[in-house]
């Protein structure tokens, strides 16, 4: 930086340009709720992307795409030889999704590369901004495929075999739309990685907060259960002599809610799915399944979840006779982001005066892979009502701005401008 | 009764005899897995009613068809004028029935018939054996629609009208069936009813008791119960700012169950349907429907019942701020049945030396309808596991016998045998 020009802490991205570009992108898959519909590897996946790498290359990137389809586009820094301080998120959707989710974090970073190139700021390091394949599942699963595939969370192999519920493939649909490249994923270094994203939750609009300083991410166990009682009729079934699934499942479920405010302030205790066999009115059920999803933001305190609901479901079996099964299904550890970087986010917020708080996510993001192979931190702005992967996700433009400013102060204070 | 033959309570039905008419009319719509699937008005159900006709005339039975499709069946006693002492039940089945539900009560009667001619007893008042049309309900609304018909529960019209989900009407399937009768619904006289089924329930067989002289039957409040929260992730949503639909719903289902507890020994209090919305995982659920069934003995007992859960889900609802609807979609009053047939009932199975016991009936039955026209009394024999309204529904022979000849004598002891 030379010494005629203003120090880089006054720089400001251009709001109104991130929200049109912003705009721009939604009308690819836009559907008549607002919403947006590109689920990964469809062509308007392919249209998306073909999109956002045109605008890289105007602004004078780079552009690679490895074997899983991720895309990293760079602009060059002063010392290319170091490795890049990297942002990003996905521009897939789910089925229903909105306008924000992933696509702020890949356009916050391609209006971080304007706002530089605006202002002619060279970064000692490279700065790029990555496009991670299938994060959201919606299409195929594992979830957060690409980021998933680099951080060797799973293999290549894994991820290629993934098929949609028309047979197709991962492998085939990234080579139909022209997303197969031949990088080694995990084999691109990262410097730093930051990712900024709405909250898709209530807390920031809760507490009137703009910026959440995201600590980490919270483990998850998820588990089946299921209940085994006797089907009979309600009305000639008297109380003593029946084996009512739901009357022990309810309870269950009751205590999954319990041991979450027991594990205040992150616990989580969420059934979201319940299946009654048979579903009808006058038959005792003879069959309750329902899911579990604790989090919480260590492993040790989310597996105590885990347990006490482990002792409570084995204590009601014995209690009532009836047979309860518990599976885990899931389990991903808890991520603490780096503190280096997590400081970088909060002193952004700090010299930009925004209102900033520290938050956990409680949702997975691609961030999460990142962290495993290098510093990371994420930047969370509040979003409508904290509703998301809904077509009425919204956000307000001064908060699309100042996570985007946050995001570039940060990325700054780690690139060496 | 001459003085040369010895008293009628020494008569017995050929309980053999009993069974293989069970066996023979079960082979109609039997299932592969031993069941009955012969629903009303089909043509299996007028394959059965045929046989069932066919059998009354070679006991020489006089027949009479009214215009819901009730069969009539009559043998003739020393005084025609007297009103007969009728018993019967129905022989359609559910979708997937068993062999005894209805089809024991009708066959059981045409038994006592057989027994009466082979030892030339006369009875002073007519004997009839009822085929009630429709009891089951499974392919044409109202249940019990031959004998709610008779009663006057509801209009010919209104039963005429009803219709399947191929949209054919009873008044078209009863015509193609050849049972549009022409007598008037309500116009044949009952001396007294009696009606012999299969418990349903698991209350003899645990008691160990054969036979249950059934003392009324319960009334009934059936509820459709919304909770209405606001879907979330389940992540990123902690547990104070939440709107769970489905914690605010379990905590009423079980308060259903506990209500039912606090009326013993006749309350019952069932949850057998929920659906949960959107009903995946990690999402907390927006919005649970629930069905909630209720009954006791008691008029007032039922509406003790109902009045609580109103209570509690409006204390519940203004706790939580959630939104709850309850709306009441059944009503069905309670039915004592007449203290005469009851102790004819039990005077049988005292002479017979049979093991009884007094029970109350918690499904509906067409001798629910039959009680609002004429003394009438029900007996119960076990089935197996309690289970009815399932292909694996079954009962012993020996219990079959039983409760035949507890109706034999029942039935004597109000004819003037």
């Amino acid at each position: 930086m030379s010494l005629a020009t203003p120090p880089v802490t006054t720089l400001r991205i251009n709001g109104e340009r991130l929200w049109q570009s912003l705009m721009t992108l939604a009308q690819i898959g836009a559907t008549p709720k607002g919403g947006v519909a590109r689920l990964a590897l469809t062509d308007l996946d392919r249209q998306g992307r073909d999109l956002v790498v045109s605008w890289a290359r105007e602004l004078g990137m780079s552009v690679t795409v490895d074997r899983i389809g991720n895309i990293f586009m760079r602009r060059a820094g002063r010392n290319n030889a170091l490795p890049p301080v990297m942002t990003g998120s996905h521009i897939d959707t789910q089925p229903t999704g909105g306008k924000f989710d992933g696509n702020y974090g890949v356009l916050a970073g391609l209006e971080v590369v304007r706002t530089l190139n605006d202002h002619g700021i060279e970064t000692e390091a490279p700065i790029e901004v990555v496009v991670w394949t299938n994060e959201e599942g919606s299409r195929f699963v594992p979830v957060m495929m690409g980021s998933g595939v680099f951080a060797q969370a799973f293999t290549l192999e894994h991820a290629y075999a993934a098929t949609d519920t028309q047979g197709r493939t991962v492998r085939q649909e990234l080579e139909a739309i022209g997303y197969l490249g031949d990088e080694e994923p995990g084999r691109h270094p990262i410097g730093s990685y930051f990712e900024a994203h709405i909250e898709q939750g209530p807390v920031l609009e809760d507490a009137g907060i703009t910026i959440g300083v995201v600590q980490g991410v919270l483990g998850q166990r998820w588990f089946d259960c299921v209940v085994h009682g006797m089907e009979a009729h309600a009305g000639p079934t008297p109380m003593e002599l029946r084996k009512d699934a739901l009357q022990v499942a309810t309870h269950l479920m009751q205590e999954v809610v319990a041991i979450a405010h027991r594990h205040a302030p992150h616990g989580r205790g969420t059934v979201g799915m319940v299946h009654v066999h048979p579903n009808s009115r006058n038959v005792i059920p003879g069959r309750v399944m329902f899911s579990i999803d604790f989090r919480n933001h260590t492993d040790a305190s989310v597996e105590a979840m885990a347990q006490e609901i482990r002792e409570q479901a084995r204590a009601l079996s014995l209690r009532t006779g009836l047979k309860i099964d518990l599976d885990l299904v899931v389990s991903f550890t808890a991520q603490q982001f780096h503190p280096e970087c997590v400081q970088a986010v909060r002193d952004a917020a700090i010299t930009l005066g925004l209102s900033h708080m520290p938050v956990v996510s409680g949702a997975g993001h691609d961030a999460v892979y990142a962290a495993k192979l290098a510093p990371t931190a994420m930047i969370f702005i509040p979003c409508k009502d904290g509703i998301s992967h809904n077509e009425i996700e919204d956000a307000l433009p001064e908060h699309i701005s100042a996570g985007a400013n946050v995001l570039l102060q940060a990325m700054l204070s780690r690139s060496g401008a």
